[in-house]
């Protein structure tokens, strides 16, 4: 089975990024299954319904999540009935939404899991012990387990991957919004990358206005960033490739599209 | 001008791997300058000033460092005899070492400068100012100057990298241990990628021994964190052409080596 | 000399509670100099001009800040003309408003200054540098030198007392909210309290309201913090006895008017 | 019931503080009970069998932890046998020692826990939740609840507090090791103060020797940091008088004993 994961979309740029590439991408690898990381899709900070929607009707089978999911207060009126959402499973008990779900590719069923870290980032619960919980559920349905974990720091990207070895099929890092170098197949079958990269403005920071960023290192103070409306572009994902027998990955590659890396179909 | 810079070289495992593959690199490609991060050369913390003449000896031309560099308390007796290393120029004024050194390349000068940041690392001074300051000082005497930022924040890396962009040669970010993908020329000419990665061991975590610190995250227990010492390894770097009238960089290319990514001479 | 300061105001019950006691206070304790911390006073974030001439004409002669300076954006139209109010002084280089402000007490001249720490606060430039300046060309008029150090870790507030122990006349510490019971004259006559609390809302979690703030901790869901308009108050403050020639205080006294612990005149 | 609450002994100072004051201020109050915070008794990071058996010995009934509960690696020897101590409950499943135990005092049951929070802190399980859980087993065998909440943010202790308060009888912060001055009954009576303070050196930076503290943050460089071994000493407290049928607090009373406030039997 072959999966393709497009890392965080950002503001509109992201969207119609999105909305351009997506097909072109499905047509050419031809993947069985479609996750986009949706965190940042409206304005930089969230999502909405309408977005969402959007995603799935463009071709995303499912949309994960990260620290900014409720960040646009639409988020409450429709998150439970969004049906291919997961947010990071490990906010606490009575949060709306789910952590995980199953989506069933040509009857195979596959779990697609959302986690966030805790180092450089708010408080929430274990995400280790979340995964432990998570995989073990999973696993009496599946073996083909898919991890977006939405973490800042290395480190704990590459425990939880390790931890986690010949469990479930991938966990791909999101959340940096730059794309990392070291995608692999971890020692027992687990295809991994520290970060997938971000969907949005090429000349940005981090998908945000770049003079907005660079005035806020210079004066500390208070600032509201916006992600530019207008400009060059990028879209980041990975392509993994999974025996769905075993649910171990044979293969995971980087996809990186922007005017030094111009997308050929 | 050609530069090779490797990332930060972590404990026994990296310092074999860079005496192995460091010549064989400058074989290859042939470069007029090299630089290596020392900051993890000695177990994973510090540098020696034995370690410090090896990697001299091996062919290093200079060695910026960063967080770690005054781990070993053996630093601060040579440091301010150690032509070649440069530590971040933004710790307190009266910091033993320098932040900024020139080295003469074929009777072109190139100012060579470690900065560190500040988002998610403890506190210092101003790398922004610094930079500032630095460049303009290094201006005087010549157009190619070189920074290692050494910074955990993917934000705070393309910040500075944007606002010096045209004034500087290449800006190459360190600490995360992990390479970044997004290698380019910015529009004005600065060579940029936000982490080179590590040079170290290729199964641990961040160069560290795994289990110890997949445990740390599961218990919450303080930890002493070692490298490992035998196992795979790898090399992070990059190639940065620069036009030595201009400044400007024309090219920068990644240099990974590992089990997965073999090296070809 | 006497010196009147109260901590932290906080919205419009605050602003209530300092324009109610200030005047009994200043009849009571009779003070000559009277200091008051206003970085909340707008609605918890910030100051508005309005409220920074209200706090003059209720009888405050000097207006200190803290890391919610720059929160209203008004601040910017007004604080270059504020000549009673003083804002950290280790923001960066260029930023608006002053961080030392002298004032005329009966012929003797006292320096007020405002700095901001660094640990579990966002980075700016080293307060105990700005210190060691600040002081320094204080010293060259007054010997009367008061500072508002502004920050959250207990260790930062006494290791820059002790560090100016006997150079300055007092250091109050202000932000957490909460006032300590440590008030003390140092070995060299310096008067020190780790923090002197916050004036506004008694029920509510320091000064804003108690409902959003648990369920911020319960949930880890983005919130927005409002002062409570309405129920009981309380304010914060300390009286300092300074002897004007040598600039050493002989005294410090906590105030904390509350219904447990009621005002008499 | 009277409870008294002795704050982090830090050090060998702290150590001679306690054996010389807890009898004189156990036969000045008589509490029925006597609760101490044990986490920095030796060398200032965790505690050793040894000290955990002499706090005992001299009066104490119950020793309570926090953030360095397992610096001393001969912690993990003893604490499975330390019938009289707790480490915060929120460590993750499985760590050795426990968070809750409860203690007879006249035939009348009084449960003891000890919490931890996240704010500035290393990540965790969330207080608030364990504190639910640990409440209700707790009201299965008494009203009287009493919890040292070890934090830093004075917003998460209030939070925890005001979410409690009528709940149990009291929560006292520790870690801060500054004393505040807010203590008080809350409205439905539970007694409370943001930190008790510490015992041990006065003349230090919160316990530890003060030159090395101010290094520190004048130079980023690496420091040890050990508890001076001799100077002034002082003592925190708080008496807490309980209804012992109805758990809730009639009074809580602040101790404070040092140079600036001696101790009067
Ligand atoms: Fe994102
Ligand atoms: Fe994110
Ligand atoms: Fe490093
Ligand atoms: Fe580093
Ligand atoms: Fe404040
Ligand atoms: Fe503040
Ligand atoms: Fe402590
Ligand atoms: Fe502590």
């Amino acid at each position: 089975m072959r999966l393709l994961f497009i890392g965080d979309v950002v503001g509109s740029m992201g969207r119609d990024q999105l909305q351009q590439y997506m097909p072109k991408l499905k047509q050419k690898y031809q993947p069985q299954l479609t996750i986009v990381n949706g965190e940042n899709a409206a304005s930089g900070k969230g999502i909405t319904e309408k977005i969402y929607k959007q995603f799935l009707e463009w071709g995303a089978d499912v949309v994960t999540m990260g620290n900014h999911t409720f960040d646009k207060k639409e988020i409450f009126s429709f998150i439970d009935d969004a049906k291919k959402m997961v947010r990071p499973a490990n906010f606490p008990e009575g949060t709306p939404g789910k952590g995980i779900l199953y989506v069933n590719v040509n009857g195979i069923e596959v779990a697609i899991v959302n986690l966030q870290g805790r180092t450089f980032l708010p408080p929430l619960d274990d995400p280790f012990r979340y995964a432990d919980h998570l995989v073990e559920e999973a696993k009496k349905r599946t073996n083909v387990i898919f991890i977006d974990f939405h973490a800042e720091a290395t480190s704990e990207k590459l425990a939880l991957a390790w931890y986690l070895d010949g469990q479930i099929s991938a966990l791909v890092g999101t959340h940096t919004h730059v794309q990392t170098a070291d995608q692999r197949i971890l020692d027992q079958g687990t295809a991994y990358i520290t970060d997938v990269g971000m969907t949005g403005p090429y000349d940005g920071i981090i998908g945000t206005e770049r003079d907005a960023v660079i005035r806020r290192f210079l004066t500390s103070l208070p600032a509201r960033f916006e992600p530019p409306k207008e400009g060059r572009t990028q879209l980041s994902g990975v392509i993994i490739d999974i025996d769905e027998k075993t649910g171990k990955s044979k293969r995971i590659d980087r996809i990186l599209i922007n005017d030094d890396h111009p997308f050929f179909s």
